[in-house]
């Protein structure tokens, strides 16, 4: 590829405008692999439905994360294109819709949550691995305190091609698993725990500082570890794209 | 103990599945010497539900801290099984469920709050510690800034195995108390205050940087200040285990 | 792989003593796939030394990250096994001592670096993932005050596996990387910059934010990125272990 | 200009008092070039109804920001001076009440905002800078993990004075544009966020550090950018004041 | 302009690659108004010349910023190409190599210092701000705690542009300037003071919360104040490119 | 005095248990001056009045501050001993009940407040240091932006023995106040203001690197602030006690 | 006094410009009751001796804080004017130069530090509190970890004015003694401890949560505490300057 | 022990003066079990001196930590008392002078220390539990990332009555420690790691947030974390004191 190339793609990309409230990026998936999914949180809900609906008539699904019980009710009680269905996930807080078309599966994302208060996140990163492509496994409740219950669980992921590790409090549990396994493990911190460090911030800085080889995300960000657990699988399924 | 008994103690160590949502570890009290405790914060209600009758099955008992009121009202409608009663302590905002059998008692935990608001954090201590299997002694409304009140109260915990001092605001209560006694002291702070420093983390900060000899659990952690001072008076109370 | 078998594992596991200082984990290449590096700062010189040589010996290389002027100078002025050479990047601070020993390259890692300040950590990043046994392609100075340097850039990188993006200050490339390729991104924060949000800590908050998806590693965690991006491009070189 | 005048300036700057709460700085227009607006926040809802119309009667304009629900309710409901609207703006929570006469425009401001959750914000400095003067273009929803929405958007703000750039998240949007434009570009970082950075603290934090050139404003301060926008916008299509 | 023009723009947009360590923004002035100024903290010193020189041969002239005693050594050593002359400005820690062109000035900045602390700050700003074009305005030393002293020195500053305010410790002259004048104010808070919010933390929040409508730089970054009103100032001088 | 008499105060100093809950320090006044005020928040609403019933009946009179909605109803119905009122400040939230006994005022202290949002903790000082024995004198709405306002209501406090500066946001007022007057300011930071430095915390600091001469209270504490005044206004106007 | 006298005040306040880099307000000591002292922290040493020389000059007396050893060089090789000494005290690092005039002292100022560590800033305060005119008595090691040591030193303060105390680690010591005295207590955090809240945050915060009525200055504010302490002492001797 | 008791002990628990610079508590071991120890850290080397000396004329022993390396210098050269010894552990950073009397020992103390890094710190914690009268077993490096090296170390602890577990970085050994032990847990976070967290943040707060149950001292408190463990140890050896 060449500057020329590169150049006439960017002039080439297109976005829809939805109003004067989103310009959204249609041909991400192309782009990067992934697909935009539209962060409910902050959102004026009529905005919201308006832009699902957009991006679902576009793409042919839409996977909508941290949507408020408001949100909710609105996308729930619209009228969906034929042949779609709604999927919502009230642990996760997500939303999907999408139509009727196959949306075949490639790759293995285990996914481990300390405790029983991390299963929220850990479940949205779950609903956006499998949306993004991705078979999933999952544990959870396998901190550290009882260290005994974490083997099995390791064991049945053996396969996995990546392993996101979602856990609050202090965080310990990636740390642990990145020294026991090969696969590459993401870091997962959860806003559980109260006091000093509460809300994530012990689980952030103890999987940033840990000794063993492991990257992390944000606090709660079960979107970004799910995406990116699901890129990194399918890439290894899939062999290398350039040969 | 050689290697391969601890490995075999591994491997033997149950823990007992609830659905997807929990792996209670309910082999902690014999392995740790405290029983595993149930936080409802961050808990979805159903699991939790779940989690406690689950638990006091298989132990006999079940302490739950944090409990919301939403928590609460869910608890206390479940049919316990027989010969099994609820206590509900609405400052210490804690749940036991226990069976008739007798629970012994051994050992001596001194628990003291500097503040009227304070008394929360000291109460959930106070729970756990006799949960825990300890004796307990409290007082409360002794801080600092009539200095005259702790004296009285210092003589009556003079046979005290461990002092729990919980603090918010300034919390200098801990670093007082542990320069005039001889048992150990635990610093519990609490989030109370306001403004720079409030929420506890003042409290926090002056018991870690404490001239006195003392060792600290997190804000509001009145529960693990309770537990741990319940398993340093039942060692001291029954003396060394291994003579 | 059942339980009896995982248990015996861990009691295989050997590890080294290096006197009262160390216990070499002279396994974990076997283990998690990535060998064992030495961080040499907070070490006393003459332990860093000593830890060196056994590991060096146990496994024929060992990579010491970190190495100041003086633990330098020992490490240099050391008699080496025969055959044993040892190499000094002193924009990296990295010392890597091997034995002649062919070691393979397999997969392809990118590393760009925003500005010059940047360079080194990500030459840090650089040796590692090369000494983990992968090819890699890197360009430094890219970042986004000038956005017309990034794309001939991004296009000699086409055909990497993952791209680790260095950046300090404001943290601004990896997130508009991430947005324009298909291989996983790491954010490499690192410590540049000056005033509030110095010392990396604005350019780790801005990837850990990035509405691009992408994980990150802690502030100058050079070595952390390296070897991450290895086993990702690695495990996609060889295709699927299990298969 | 000498000391004399100086002083007697401060002696005849007059202020109108509106009971014990308030002493409005009416000549401030005069003064510096803007006039004073009202923060709703954190005010009396009886006070602001008092110190509104008093401003209004004074100044035939009263810009209100960050109003409240509640707030908004009695300001709807109370009777104005003849001749006087009420406009509000949902989005950007302000109140603008002014009388028939007309407000000239001159200069012309330009207002990004990276994503529609950066809205409201944004909607604040548009609406502000337009009741200071300035004729206001905007384009929402150009964050850069997709960069090709941003050119045809600088590309229709090439004539602006002056452009504010809204982002919260990342806050990635004013460095990049910076790099990018002629024109002057105030940062505007807005809470939007979660985990660590969140709240608009990552997005400042990246703008205070941004290796291109640009001034910020606090998080969530659309006043102030609209305001300080206008006063340049003015100043530059009016030619320099003194010549 | 439409988008094809664009496009070719970022396509033509030269940059200067010295060796592997920096590909020179050389076209950043024609771009963007003001030139790329080398900041030397955290570079290797023969990077710094080498980038330095290659400048200074692509444009005239150099702006170097934060540099150190060893660095200046180096580069005062250096042999500059025929015709060029070396200027370092000792507080402001700044080193200008230019041609012996003319360079035309335009446009009144207006810099104040509220400490004598506070200088070495406000001359990196000066030194910037006459660099990038403009006519200079200075007096140190006129904080609120003497207030007095302020009013001689804002009638001296009566016909400037813009006004840059340096201050360190409470960082308190920014607002009140700007209650009092019409040009433009830019906050420059100074690393001075101890304690808590010290280093210029006080003083950016302070300049942040500020009543007063202003905008602000990074703690320290004189740099980016002085450009940025040399933006103002000229822009202001020239009148309007499109008119 | 020497040491037995100081020991035989400590064990005379009586102190009032109020169940388990409280014990009052009802010899405070006499032994530091000023006496002690029950702080509302945090407390369970039954035990505050319990204590308040309590410390009324023996002091004849109770100041309590930081009164809640929920605690005030409580209080506001509670039978009161004969020949006492109780007073309520809903922008202060305090609540005085005392007997009908006269309690005389000595010494004089200035209340200044620089904006409207901080009158409620302005209000709160008053309150108190009214109580406490003072003549109180004060003005708000006097903030730099318009500092004209400011020399007035100076002149009003000429004669003033001790000024508390109330200020939020950018928390100015006290340093230029304390530039101006011989009596000693008392700064007393507003958690007002919003973004970086919001809550107050810009404020405190602010005052904290003061170059004038003061003294500060923690954010919205505006009982320490009106105790102090009166303490010093107090001792002012009786002269030396010794002499 | 009226308007007219207050701003002809302002106009006849004279400033003494000492080249560019001061403006020495010093008539401050006739404004506001106590002298300018110069902060040597951040200075130019040769700014600082002509800086320190001119108010010399100017009122017979200047007092120098936080003086470096290099700066104390120049200083103390100076040639002074004729009939004046310089005094310095190497714990408190400061500086005094002054003619041969009496000058008398009046009010008693109360200095304590709860540890060694804490004696330069606790003799800062002193030295400053002595050249503002006032008696001191001080006490130094009085901490609570051993709470019997300070009942002594109270008791030596009880004709006190207002009594300093500073503290570092945890700060305990100023609540402890605003408990026990009637005299106002200022409390000074003193940048001692380490690990968490060490550099004199946990005593500055601990202090701004005392439930005991007292005020504070920064961390290590010596200066501010002993001129705040001064003028108390200072106008309760003379009593009120208006009667 | 009643009223009069306990007031009579204040007055003849005695202090011993070191000049102006220190008291000496000379009867705290008595008091509270553990003998006082110099922190040698922000005192002046003379008065250290003086202070060691008087403490070991006074009580046969002192033990000082955080010395300097000119502090040691100064230590080193004293003639010392005879029949006393110092030992200097360099690693420690310790300096004890001791009679020759014999100092007897009881119970058992185990301490643990993560990575080489945390070394120092553990030493300091285990020179002052042997000389606060411990008998002491330690294992260093057992960090969770080799997790398998763990266990054959806490065998080796079986008999111990607490164990201190020091670790940097991440800090999730005392975590994984506590769930497997029946000896109380001391955590004790390091001042090892880098960037975000880092110096010890992120391995207390994950220490903080256990859901094991341990307490914690502050970063580095190697003396505290060694004489409260001293103190749990002696007591359960001795039994209860009272029986």
């Amino acid at each position: 590829m060449d500057i020329d190339e590169a150049l006439s793609r960017i002039k080439t990309e297109s976005f829809l405008a939805v109003g004067d409230v989103a310009k959204l990026d249609i041909s991400r998936e192309d782009r990067v692999g992934i697909a935009e999914a539209i962060l409910a949180e902050g959102k004026d809900k009529a905005d919201l439905l308006a832009i699902s609906l957009a991006h679902l008539q576009a793409t042919g699904r839409v996977v909508i994360t941290r949507v408020s019980a408001e949100q909710l009710e609105l996308l729930s009680s619209a009228s969906l294109p034929e042949g779609c269905v709604l999927e919502h996930n009230s642990k996760a807080r997500t939303v999907v819709i999408r139509s009727a078309k196959i949306w075949p599966k490639s790759g293995l994302v285990g996914i481990l949550a300390a405790g029983t208060a991390d299963i929220p996140v850990a479940e949205e990163a779950r609903v956006v691995a499998e949306e993004m492509g991705s078979n999933v496994l999952f544990e959870y409740d396998v901190g550290v305190a009882g260290i005994h219950r974490l083997f099995p669980c390791l064991m049945r992921m053996e396969k996995a091609d990546v392993i996101v590790v979602a856990a609050g409090r202090e965080g310990t549990l990636p740390a642990v698993v990145a020294g026991l396994v090969e696969a590459p493990v993401i870091g997962l911190p959860v806003s559980t725990g109260y006091g000093l460090g509460g809300s994530g911030q012990a689980a952030l800085y103890s999987m940033l500082q840990s000794c063993s080889v492991l990257t992390v995300v944000n606090i709660d960000a079960g979107f970004v570890a799910g995406a990116y657990a699901a890129k990194i699988a399918r890439q290894k399924a899939f062999g290398k794209k350039q040969s």
